[in-house]
């Protein structure tokens, strides 16, 4: 790919805001200069990308997708092909998605199934979080060599009992087998147990509209489940992070965990900060477009997010991706809450979104790439590869027009989904130019990158836990 | 001083660590280059230092020291002139000592003061704030007219009643005058009205010794003070930064104003850290060396301050560098504690017993970078110039051996006070080279620099409370 | 006096609700029999008082009022012979008022002044507290001589600098002496130094209506001296009673002391449970009829208060009475909120309004008698004698008609002042007939009492602070 | 049985302490008098006990016992006869034990067994909680019947999976169903789930001795639980108390709840105030004397549970007596802590073991009253009839001689064990005489009582959760 450089923008990054000219060697940043400095001025290259007036941004990394993935009786709208598309859209360059384990399955089986789902396939690259659905001898035997392989992290669910539920003493098993090997164990902490009980009476009792999904899923039983989480995850020694957090109760939990010093992370998801209960409850079957787990929350809710935020006891923001077409799909469960697929797409939003929260004054321009990029890429073992712009790093990197104005709509997206979960909003900020690994997959916002670009990107443990 | 090459160390910033080439131009860096990379490898310059299996970091930030302080009938021994060299052999690049405004002075007569006792005499460059004794409608009017000049941060007392102290209302009014201006208030908090009656009772009682110095400023009034600043600046919508925070339930009440998103910050210094009432309770008159204000706690406060160094509810690690000299200076206080002349010298042995607890595992590398460089940068209005390395920052840089073993010692330092607090302390880690401004200072562990290399550095405003 | 027998009530005290028949001898109660027993039926009485379908309680005791009490450049409209005859009218059969140490004065000089005030007046039992104003050793050492007369509580200032204000070494001082001599230090908790500076600030900019007296001494400043309040104590080793507490970040503080096990107490007052800030900022000059300090506190505060009054976390509702005539005292404060002479009436309605609270679900029946009756009995060294019914206490007994609806007013109340803070308010329940020591002072609604049958009640330490 | 006086003691109930007499006519007390009143002085009687230099306290209610509980392959080695004898000997004359529903049985069926095995059996009186052991539609309905008959109280078990383990969905539907007919949830919090994998893991290890006992069921596994009831009773929107807390964590979960304002109530036990692990590792299997769950705690819990007490965030002391012999039933747990039948006996010694914390200075002599009748009476609905002296309550009646000092030992109690738990431990404080409804079962240190005279206690709601 030879020599490419970025002249004239603003470089930001969760630490510097440095006017500064970015060269590019194959597919790694190989040095940074001042603008006007001798060294940067002697440097030719094969390609000069423009950035005057805009910024100069490490390539987003989004720690939380699902692409294809089973649920309920269909599949998540987006493929990796296309999702990836979309991600590169919105300049994100690199997806952390999640393998499942199924029941009785071993880890490498499931594995095997989504690296074959997205070899070849993505436009921008991709990692792999596992879930574990099967916690047994054998499975914790295979997280050892997962992690060997790169897969660091973990995901277990304390909802959907029947499904990928486990219960506790296997999270404590899990958590400990991570104590010992490195990995990150992830929870999605939601007591499932108790909310199946409030769903059975909800739809006995004829409360069937999706607004009910998000009141059977009581923010309590959210933090209750982060409680827990902590309480195993102290007792097995191990480090914790909790998957899209939505509820203040549960970033309380939280707080008080990181006021002892515990090693306990979270992150949250745009369509908490920016969408509530009130699209929840939307007209007719509105609503369902705006079904996800953990659920809405009301309003108030967002102003703990926001902070939390700020005071770093939310780490990271990525989207939870996972799309169904409002028709075909979320109709499911058109009468029954309890069928409607689960989840929103995201994937191509959550920069710009971000970016208008600093422009909303909830976050700094350094903190909006520290929530986007650095973190996520940190808590998951890629910093220093991805999520930054120095010189040695992945040339991942978004040329970002911070005064470009759009109006978010599916009309205009281009995840695999017929309607937006922000349609008609407007955000000011635009990716102009995509870089991933030194090739330009979006050119002034016309997609020039290919299927099977992306490569898979093996981990290493977190470097949130180093000492 | 046309260009330099600082190659083949590991940059270690508080965002990053990378295998790369710094190149200076002048009296900035001009570009940072992979090692291996063709644009690294077609530099040229007049000097080359090789940093070979060192850390490539920068110049230490220390935001509280005190050059010539006038107290208790004395002064701080070190002057500008001895204090910045060595701050230079320490590592530290940039000090940020306290203009004194005497009662019923002028604040820019106290400035003009300290302006001319630094004038042409520092090793490095230098900052002010500005200590606040006299507050009226006349001193409040020159904050503004100070901030201009880059004098940013003003320091309250609650403590020292009848010297530096404030009332709570000269407090507020400072606060709001901040909360205008932009300027961040620094308090010493501990409630001295209280205080002062239990130090009459203690030597009333003939508990004169240094250790009571300790009993009577009791850990529960430097909380009291730390509470009371921060609901004083909440009244007046001011962000505060809490100076050489020494009490765990100080730590706890900053904790609780960061859990409620609130914009304060605090700093603690190495001798908190590694020192305790053990050695204010020392044989005969010794603890005297150790007499300073907040007091040295018992042991078991250490914890809670690397707890909170580690979850940022401390931001800056200072030093509060204030020497006496255990002869002359110190026995002032023989038979009275509370003549003891109030500091201990530090200014030299920051950055290593900081390095020290990286190897102890209290501290990551990154996070050693940030206390000590990036973090009091930011905090003080000087970061993008200061605390980091990026093209377009001040070339401040320290070639740093991690592995050289030294043993602290007044036998061995370079600040002009006749005793070390760390006597006889084996620490691994020392700065081998220290450029200011691009001029080396301390070359391989010569001392290089002059007195006048030292510059005033006007400062912006917090970069802390940014949104 | 003889016999009395109050027959066929529901004696309801803070323990117990039994149906039981009282026996009455002289100035004491002799016993209680079930009403069918052979035992009540043997008994044989000068007077029998009928209480079928009444409740039969204990006598009000209220621990905070100011009968007279001097206060800018007025004085509270009732006198002890006023104010204790409204006392008996409302149900409460003890007052313990403020005497005042005046500046310069001995402790024994202002309480003499204030004997001589109440001597041969009262209509029903009264006991002092001792307002320092003047901390020094001599006052100090006065306090033990007062405590061994029965004067075992001193009240401390944290407000009004310059008139009853102590600096927080006085206070620091006199909670020392107390830890000595075993009273129990009460504080009117607010930053008076912080709030001057709001008060003239807002005098400055022309907000001078009644309203600004709440937005000036502001909730926050309430709770900060209440903490430092409970610092202060914890160093002197000191228990500690908060007055008329109002605000909810000053309740938390009490909390948190109370979940760390100290020895904190606090009061609050029906204007805080009732009346809010709607009622300060009324029409015109009205206002100035809610002007009292603490203040009153936006609506919200009150489920905080009438929360911790069931959790204990506040002990006692007192009333603070302090009346000052709408006309020619109050309005000493128009266009200036700040010489408005700050206090409400309300010695008459407490019981009553209190017995509102129970029937709308706030508090239970026993609960009531606790706070009203009891539990100040118990916090000022009275109980056993006052606040309960039981055999050998004082026969101080009120027949209350727990059906009786009555519309609070000036127009009947018998309170020296021209106003009513509850002025239309109707309420159920109301004290029938009142004994005070064996005496009827008000007998099924016409008062029968003297000026000089209440006593002086010299009291024991705090029985709330015993092991 | 006509007519009793009790003369010349010192009544204490957990409100007063008064020197009074006590006259009983049949089963209740009918008055109490002063000593030297006429009333009391007329009173005459079959029997006069002497109380002088003696307490006369009321009866202790003790809410958690398990008699002849099938537990581990063996059964409780207290009879229902042989229990409330002891009960008795130590001055408690009401009990409260557990009725059992088996998996797949009837509520009904389990009470019944219940019945049948207290029926004619027992020395002082009874009442029944019932175990929860299968939570279905049926088991909720038979709930209200249950409610209706007196048994108002419903426990259910966080931990022991496979026994009497009910998941959070089963113990949701308990507490909903409590919220409509007004029962208390019970529960046993610990998470059982994450110790049974504990447990294996540490028996895999051979870590097989009693003090494994305590290490795997973790302190914060109980918290953790707490919490969890907490929540799920907050959802429910349901009261909720806690049986046998141990650990400092859950004190502190309890607190928590409680500045909350939610009606959250815990007990704990003498075996957590008085013993520790130090005596679950004693020589050898001395340590199954001390299994029980919760398992007793490290030595430093016990400050928080002794400032609970004084706090009211406990609010009872029972002993979950639960005895089985070492000889023969302990060791079926020899090499296997897992099989040690859990619990020790206690019904005995709960009242001299309080008594002693009064003279330790723990508790007021009030508190002690409160804590061991007063306020379990008010908990579980006896309150009037039980747990205080005054007229129309049951004369269950206590003289207690607070000088005699005795010595605890198997030798001399008269529980149905082999063992003390606190063999050789002087204390001062002892049950003389002790009346239950009227009739004296121990007259000076002689049992006089028989097996029937017991009498089944229904119970009403809980007193606690009135408003």
């Amino acid at each position: 790919m030879g020599r490419t450089i970025v002249r004239g923008g603003l470089v930001v990054t969760a630490a510097d805001e440095i006017e500064a000219d970015v060269l590019i060697e194959d597919e790694k940043i190989a040095a940074l200069a001042t603008r006007d400095s001798a060294a940067g001025e002697s440097w030719s290259a094969e390609r000069v990308i423009d950035a005057t007036g805009k910024y100069v941004i490490p390539g987003g990394v989004d720690v939380h997708t699902h692409m294809e993935l089973p649920f309920g009786g269909t599949a998540a709208s987006d493929t990796f092909a296309t999702g990836t598309v979309a991600a590169a859209w919105g300049g994100t360059t690199t997806i952390v998605d999640f393998a499942v384990q199924g029941r009785g399955q071993a880890l490498r089986e499931g594995l095997d199934t989504w690296f074959a789902k997205a070899e070849g396939q993505c436009a921008v690259d991709y990692a792999f979080h596992m879930i574990l659905s099967d916690v047994s001898d054998a499975s914790l035997r295979e997280m050892d060599r997962l992690v060997a392989e790169g897969i660091t992290s973990f995901k277990l669910f304390m909802a959907y009992p029947g499904v990928f539920y486990s219960d506790d003493g296997q999270i404590l098993r899990a958590m400990q087998q991570a104590a010992g090997n490195g990995a990150l164990i992830m929870t999605h902490a939601e007591n499932g147990i108790a909310i199946d009980v409030l769903v059975a009476q909800a739809l006995a009792a004829g409360r069937t509209d999706p607004r009910h999904h998000g009141e059977v899923r009581a923010a309590l039983l959210e933090a209750e489940a982060t409680h827990r989480a902590i309480a195993l995850a102290r007792v097995a020694g191990a480090p914790l992070y909790v998957v899209h957090v939505s509820a203040r109760e549960a970033v309380a939990e939280l707080a008080r965990a990181r006021d002892l010093g515990l090693p306990v992370f979270g992150e949250t998801c745009p369509q908490y900060l920016f969408l509530s209960t009130d699209q929840l409850a939307g007209p007719g079957f509105e609503g369902a477009k705006y079904v996800c787990s953990t659920p809405l929350r009301p309003r108030e809710h967002q102003a703990a997010l926001w902070r939390a935020l700020r005071t770093d006891d939310l780490q990271v923001v990525s989207t939870d991706h996972c799309p169904f077409c409002f028709s075909g799909q979320k109709d499911l469960g058109r009468g029954d809450f309890s069928r409607i697929p689960n989840g929103l797409p995201g994937v191509e939003n959550r920069m710009d979104l971000l970016h208008q929260a600093v422009l909303d004054g909830h976050l700094t321009r350094r903190r909006w790439i520290d929530l986007a990029c650095a973190a996520p890429a940190r808590m998951f073992g890629l910093y220093g590869r991805k999520g930054t712009l120095a010189p040695g790093a992945d040339a991942d990197l978004v040329v970002y027009d911070p005064a470009a104005v759009q109006t978010l709509s599916a009309a205009t997206h281009h995840m695999n989904v017929d309607y937006s979960a922000y349609e008609g909003r407007r955000v000011t900020g635009r990716a102009e130019t995509v870089l991933c690994r030194g090739s330009v997959v979006v050119d002034q916002r016309r997609f020039t990158g290919r299927a099977g670009h992306g490569r898979f990107q093996p981990r290493g443990l977190s470097q949130y836990t180093e000492h």
